[in-house]
């Protein structure tokens, strides 16, 4: 085979080269001391599970994104991860099975078939966290907090707050049977806030006037906070599931305002990232510059179901490459400057080496017949029998 | 289905929960800080490539060991990484491209198709480091030293090192051209020392009596230091490579009973782990009552020839989860205790569980109708006006 061939990697899989792969281990460090000193407890979950583990409650989408493979002890489907989230709440309703709230926190490579967007990644660092067990708002703004603290702590300041609930629309859909492919058109035509199209489908569907007008007006709500306001004269009427979630936006808001003095809030009631998977609060993190999310995250109730133990749960997560890749540069770490030692087999000079490694200094051998520096500031020299540090 | 199927890992397959998924971040912090003490720069190459890319060099047997996939994009064959190992070379040889000594060390999750023996595991945590463009005795010293400080960072402290040289078989082999399946049932006689066997093959495939005695020499030299006299004397005219490797093994002997007094040595000139992967010295640590080795490396150059740029190259890897089971545990971390905090939207609460939580503190929130204490041994109350913290 060409050589030149096999050093390629494959479409939209990176990997962390020398020094970005240090600074990705900083912001990992980072990252999760963040999380221990949120109360949130590690778990490692494996790359591969059997496909339906994989997939419980995300459906389709997450289906074909998830690499296959056939595993030969069991002759079963395997599949790589293209999320951790599932896995996570795997944890949560078998493996710990605890009563009360389990705050859990991971990072790890995931895999996607198919890059999202023409120059996206297949193969992110997910790091995220997750909160079971507790259904009110205040677990949902614990979480959202966390994962705005995420976002700060890669150096990103500038953030916009994205918010939504989806028991707006499940709320006014809960009285219609549309067909799937229509529902499917539906959801496609709010995302792009195409107003016209949705009138359209929905007579075609013999959706009554009423309706209509309320799932139309989804569309065009979006903006600060006053969009509330408007939703309640637009959506009166529209029954009891519609009006609890505005009200839980209005919670929210007021409640940010205390928690995050200063952020720019824009609701998005049309907002269906993530429908299926997600039942009432969602949210993301955006910055100037960036078309996509920063992070987003949400509650999704009932995902432990599939284990056979549904509990509440919110969370969220994000990518550690687009930190990394958004936020500013931090300070370098330790592996500026150091210090060259000659290789002899001298117990006094591998004495004085292991000592200076361990006061926290980089130091290098220097080989035989090399003439490196290795960002080397100072040397090891002997001088009346002792070795001394100098400057290189 | 049934969910109690789903929660099930594949075989061979495990995850790290609370609290030992933080006991291995521990120690995965602990050795990439010695890694970065002794000069080596951190890698994260990805978890799956094209096929090809994985196997360099490396033969049938990381073949059968590896997952194969199809990629959408490209429909090639991609495989997931059973080994880190080519990918390092690999960043090496194109990557970074660099003149002189390099130094690489990486962590990461590897898949293996097959469990290495009934209950072994199919996903290690691979940690190692290698060494490009030095082809002397002391970057193999440099690097076994680094392998024994790993294990030893893991807190196993009862170590004996075996040691062998592929370059004695390789000499003794360098004039007889044997078919490949005569080679192979060689390899695998040499293995379980059965010198009946090797004679046998010999006699059959013709060898002459000479060389039959040095091979079958072979399966019986494994000892203390001496073996390497009687190699000596035993395989004396088998040519220069043999006694060239030979003298490489007394080298690394008197250089260890400097750098490593009291390591227990254990020579097996017959040892062919990794023949035809690796070309000069191997090694492998081992631990009392845990029969595979602990860690293991070796020299392997020529590696990166496949990538167009054969380098020398030398290196050891290991398995964070062996390591944490075999290990002593390490002091608890910072999980231990902990403030509880009510929830409010009150900004001077509000700003004294972030103060705490940045003087490193673990502040969990105690949410509405939750009545856990999430190992909190103190609690924040509110005592004319400010808030303090109290014991739970």
């Amino acid at each position: 085979m060409d050589p030149k061939a096999r050093w390629l990697l494959p479409e939209g899989v990176d990997e962390l080269l020398p020094p970005h792969a240090e600074e990705a281990e900083r912001l990992r460090r980072r990252l999760l001391d963040l999380y221990g000193g949120w109360g949130y407890e590690l778990v490692m979950p494996p790359f591969i599970e059997y496909l339906e583990a994989l997939e419980l409650g995300a459906g389709q989408e997450l289906d074909v994104q998830t690499f296959k493979l056939t595993d030969q002890l069991s002759g079963r489907t395997l599949g790589v991860r293209p999320d951790i989230t599932p896995q996570a709440a795997r944890i949560d309703a078998h493996q710990l099975r605890r009563e009360g709230v389990t705050r859990l926190c991971y990072i790890g490579s995931v895999l996607q078939a198919r890059p999202e967007g023409p120059a996206g990644s297949r193969n992110a660092v997910q790091v995220g966290a997750e909160l079971y067990g507790h259904d009110g708002l205040e677990s949902d703004l614990e979480v959202l907090g966390l994962m705005l603290e995420t976002v700060r702590s890669a150096g990103i300041e500038a953030l916009c707050l994205d918010l939504g609930h989806v028991g707006i629309l499940r709320g006014l859909l809960a009285g219609v049977a549309l067909e799937p492919a229509t529902e499917e058109a539906l959801f496609a035509a709010l995302q792009r806030k195409a107003t016209d199209e949705i009138e359209a489908l929905l007579r075609e569907a013999g959706v009554g006037a009423e309706l209509t007008g309320w799932l139309t007006a989804l569309a065009r709500l979006h903006g600060g906070v006053e969009v509330l306001d408007e939703a309640q004269r637009r959506l009166a009427g529209a029954g009891d599931g519609v009006e609890r979630a505005i009200e839980a936006l209005r919670r929210v808001a007021s409640s940010l305002a205390v928690r995050e003095p200063g952020l720019e809030l824009h609701f998005d009631l049309g907002e269906l990232r993530g429908y299926r998977y997600h039942t009432g609060l969602v949210f993301a993190a955006y910055t100037p510059g960036h078309s996509q999310e920063v992070a987003r995250g949400g509650r999704y109730d009932g995902i432990g179901r599939a284990f056979g133990r549904p509990r509440p749960a919110t969370g969220y997560s994000t990518d550690l490459k687009t930190l990394l890749a958004l936020g500013r540069r931090h300070e370098a770490g330790g592996e500026e400057g150091g210090i060259l030692a000659p290789w002899r087999d001298e117990p006094a000079l591998i004495e004085r080496v292991a000592a200076l490694r361990r006061a926290g200094e980089r130091v290098v051998w220097q080989l035989p017949g090399e003439a490196g520096r290795h960002g080397c500031d100072r040397r090891l020299v002997e001088r009346d029998g002792t070795w001394a540090v100098e400057a290189n």
